[in-house]
């Protein structure tokens, strides 16, 4: 079977790098250690060889659609749904007294990048069935948690989040699905909902939508928004199930992860769709943050896994195909030898590096943020808000570094395939096709920007970005050992310095009162931080690799950790460069994409 | 219907910006003034408004395919050919005395442009039966031409280039395809081709490939390569036709461009192919690059085409979509007002003037590159060699940043519809797939980036590239006669000043005899090249406009003349800025993808 994911770089991140086992020693995390964590990891990478992987072709070619008012999915949505109730994988990070397993997240994640690294079109059904589950334990009535969690858990009902409207896309101010309240404390839920990741097929008994909509008479915009659980099938006072009228009225055929249904539900239509308020009234948007921060992490781990399956294919296909010779001593080529596998060629070990740098720098920057959710819920009292705020300020490049980048590198891989990648036989065609949607769920790169820049980075006057700043000190110190990493510890300390004053500069806008001004190059400014956030992860892992060389406390081969400070090399030489031409971009003084200013322009 | 072109764009870069009416003054174009061009150019569109465009997205969704031995494509080919047969497209550009009306390269690259942006599926159909032609009526024997141009120029007959094999890709020496002579002066061909686009199919009664093969005894290398006619049907001494043994035995299913057949076809392995020696023997690289060379600038073309496709689509969505509301004085947003369209947001106003950026920046280069090709063959005697050396060193350019840029201007129109753009209701995707091709066929970028700076930089001793400088220095000298342009005539000064010294620095190691290292980051070098290329563009364009404004001498709006400074300002704080961060690569002391070098790494 081709490989599709390093497993030796997954437990090399989570055990050498964040020593992911320590959690184990706080009360939440108590009942595991590194061997059970492994011993999850595994299982969960013979699942994937053994069921996720072999189907992930034929998810694309023969994809979920809309037939007779129903959705048909790959018969994989069902077994997966069911293997995956059955042990306990769905709630694997839940409290022990709402079924779960008390799982650190951190581990809970890097099975999902395992998981759907072998197959992005399926692990999308489960994620989402554990996000609303989650969102309900979170802040749901009692009544609730016991109507819907245990069947969610089981896998036999599945769960969605059902946000964007045809006039609302990302302006859930604009949300106008309506809830009307009844005697019995229920709501009527009324309207139409697209873009519902999941939201229906055969193999699931149930579907529980977790709904935004608007009492009456609630206010306008967003602080008028309210959650509501939406089963599609109410559950009559016998246990036995009955239509609640959400209707599936079609589904949207897209150009990649095919597998992954999307459907267009209609609420309320053909009778009543009753709902129940989830969390409080009008503070719809706060509840369903914390579901969509969760899927926000998902998507950026998708997408990491997505180009990590990419690389290792290229990187193969690299190893084995023939093409060329390399270029001597003043630009001859001995045509008389046997071409070289094209992975001697500078141009082609540059994509591969690119792709490494890209893919693992965002699997290690998708686990520390894990890492810090863990802290957040369950380190001591007095650490867990800095770890939370952390998280915040990750969060919005967690979803979006490996989604624009995880784009770049596989289109990295397919240029290696040449003509060949263009074409349905192999699978990079596959792998950028499925991979597009990434930079547009939960959030567009756009409303991540505007979060990062927006919201993010100014928290608590800045004293997030401060801890974030100490975070990249501390490995710049660690680094520093070293005589070999002492250029790479300087080049991260004057990016980082670059970022700080880049963004003093944009705050003086945002201080005049130009907010238009300060968030105009929002996107931008992502570039530019989430490439010496990259760089922070890289010289970490760099400094990890550099000590067990030094020690010789090696698990992996010499050549493992040789490679990673190599990677990191890559990553500086050929990204970090990149900061002082968005810094340059980010303080130029023309002001050009302002409407406002520049009225002639699309006029 | 959708816009996908806006004309005055293109009159105002071939009339306004390259004066192309100059032409006319010149005895090889004396028939023709602007009014027969702008005949021309009308008539195209009209046919693509009429013809072209309708069936656009029908042939992405029923693709060319192969079954039951033959390829099936959409009628529209046949109808194409037969039409650009009637009225003598295919050989616009040929000598009269060859059946052409001697049309200067850039009105046919015009229309070209015209055409694909259109539908990019049916151009290449026509395009590859001109290249061959061409080739035949340059080199072939006056046999050659009569037997097969005329029914090629009627569209009666179609024309392929063979290069590709399954063991040689990009590695045009490794060809092993063979010609054995035969007593009447023919070649017996025997091997198989891949990839060959518009190889086959119902619409055309006869192919005329030609065709890379090795004679027998010929040395090793590319030196050992000769070009071949080699027809579907040979031509009896009747004048009937009878089967060659060209074989199709497969086609490639694309992601994209699914229209244009892509066929594998096998010669002399049934019975024997006859061919003829066209050129030269073991000249068959420096006649086919004759082709290659217009093949490449209409892949660039064909690239840039898609792109203004899909900016125009994502334009007219950006004007007509509400979503959100201003940012205003201090962060607010107004809540109560109506949602504004999305072309009034900062980041969708910064991705639409990125793709207009891109698109009219390649189409001006492609416009730009297609006048010096005319003035290399019809100009004056003693400036022809430095037309001609100028459309050498600006080729691989052309081919590379309409595809590469063109990708990335895609994106982010694709962006900008949001959910949708993912979806295959809009245009956006397919696009998206259609122009992906474009940067792996006739060469990819790591090849073109090859021959930029192995090859064409270093043309005559570098005199090549000064008299490209003193083109960017008469637009600066023109740019400096205005206040507004001033400090961009500055950029542009400094960034050429950059590109010379990042050269200067990179050209140490050839001479020091390391090839290797000098070539190694051959791609980061196109990247910064093509950018000041760009700009250059940017810049006259400005300029042009700028002028037009204060002379009043302006032809469409003021508006538009407007967008073009407008946007030529965008190019330099986005895009040129860029340039400082890909010489820090360049220059950066680490060598990390030599694999000698670094044995360790992909061991």
């Amino acid at each position: 079977m081709a490989k599709y994911i390093d497993m030796d770089n997954l437990k090399f991140i989570l055990h050498e790098v964040l020593n992911v086992e320590s959690l184990c020693e706080l009360p939440r995390y108590k009942d595991f250690d590194k061997e059970s964590f492994d011993l999850l990891l595994d299982s969960t990478k013979t699942y994937a060889d053994n069921e996720l992987f072999p189907v992930h072709r034929e998810m694309d070619a023969d994809p979920a659609r809309y037939e007779d008012g129903k959705i048909i999915v790959h018969p994989m949505v069902g077994k997966l749904m069911t293997d995956a109730g059955a042990n306990g994988t769905i709630g694997a990070t839940f409290d022990y007294d709402d079924g779960g397993m008390q799982l650190p997240n951190t581990i809970y994640v890097a099975n999902g990048h395992i998981a759907s690294s072998a197959n992005n079109h399926v692990t999308g059904y489960t994620g989402l069935t554990h996000g609303a589950a989650h969102l309900i334990v979170s802040f749901g009535e009692q009544v609730l948690k016991d109507t819907y969690v245990p069947n969610m858990l089981a896998g036999k009902w599945a769960g969605t989040m059902c946000l964007t409207e045809p006039q609302a896309g990302s302006s859930l101010s604009d949300i106008t699905t309506s809830a009307k309240l009844n005697e019995d404390g229920s709501y009527d839920i009324k309207g139409q909902k697209i873009f519902i990741s999941g939201g229906d097929h055969e193999y699931s008994e149930n579907f529980i939508h977790l709904v935004m909509a608007r009492m009456e008479g609630a206010p306008a915009g967003i602080k008028g928004v309210s959650l509501f659980v939406v089963p599609k099938l109410r559950i009559k006072d016998d246990g036995s199930l009955e239509a609640n009228n959400v209707d599936t009225v079609g589904d949207f055929q897209k150009m990649g992860q095919r597998g992954y249904c999307t459907t267009h539900l209609a609420f309320g239509e053909k009778g009543s769709s009753k709902g129940w308020l989830v969390g409080p009234p009008n503070r719809g948007l706060a509840c369903m943050f914390q579901m969509m921060n969760g899927a926000r992490i998902d998507v950026g781990c998708t997408a990491a896994s997505i180009a990590t399956a990419a690389y290792h294919a290229s990187l193969q296909y690299a190893k084995e195909r023939p093409q060329g010779r390399r270029i001597l001593s003043g630009g001859a080529k001995n045509i008389e030898a046997e071409q070289t596998t094209i992975i001697n060629h500078p141009d082609v070990r540059r994509m591969l590096l690119l792709q490494k740098a890209i893919t693992e720098g965002a699997v290690a920057l998708i686990m520390q943020a894990s890492l810090y959710h863990d802290l957040s819920v369950a380190g001591s009292e007095d650490e867990r808000e800095r770890y939370h705020d952390l998280l915040e300020l990750l969060t919005p490049m967690v979803k979006t570094y490996p989604s624009e980048k995880g784009q770049e590198s596989i289109n990295n891989g397919l240029q290696i395939f040449g003509g060949y990648g263009f074409c349905t036989e192999f699978p990079l065609e596959q792998f950028y096709r499925d991979i597009r949607i990434t930079s547009l769920y939960e959030g567009t790169t756009g409303i991540q920007s505007l979060d990062l820049l927006g919201r993010k980075v100014i928290m608590k006057n800045g004293a997030t970005m401060k801890e974030f700043t100490k975070e990249i000190i501390s490995v710049i110190k660690a680094a520093d050992n070293y005589d070999e990493l002492k250029p790479y510890a300087l080049h991260l300390k004057n990016a980082s310095k670059t970022l700080e004053e880049t963004l003093m500069h944009l705050l003086q806008f945002a201080m005049s009162g130009n907010h238009e001004r300060y968030i105009a190059d929002a996107n931008i400014f992502m570039e530019l931080m989430s490439t010496v956030t990259i760089a922070w992860q890289w010289l970490k892992m760099a400094t990890v690799a550099k000590t067990a060389l030094v020690t010789g406390k090696t698990t992996y081969s010499t050549t493992f950790y040789e490679e990673k400070i190599h990677t990191m090399k890559f990553f500086f030489k050929y990204e970090l460069t990149k900061i002082s031409s968005l810094s340059e971009t980010l303080k130029h003084p023309d002001t050009l994409t302002i409407a406002e200013e520049n009225k002639a322009v699309f006029a």
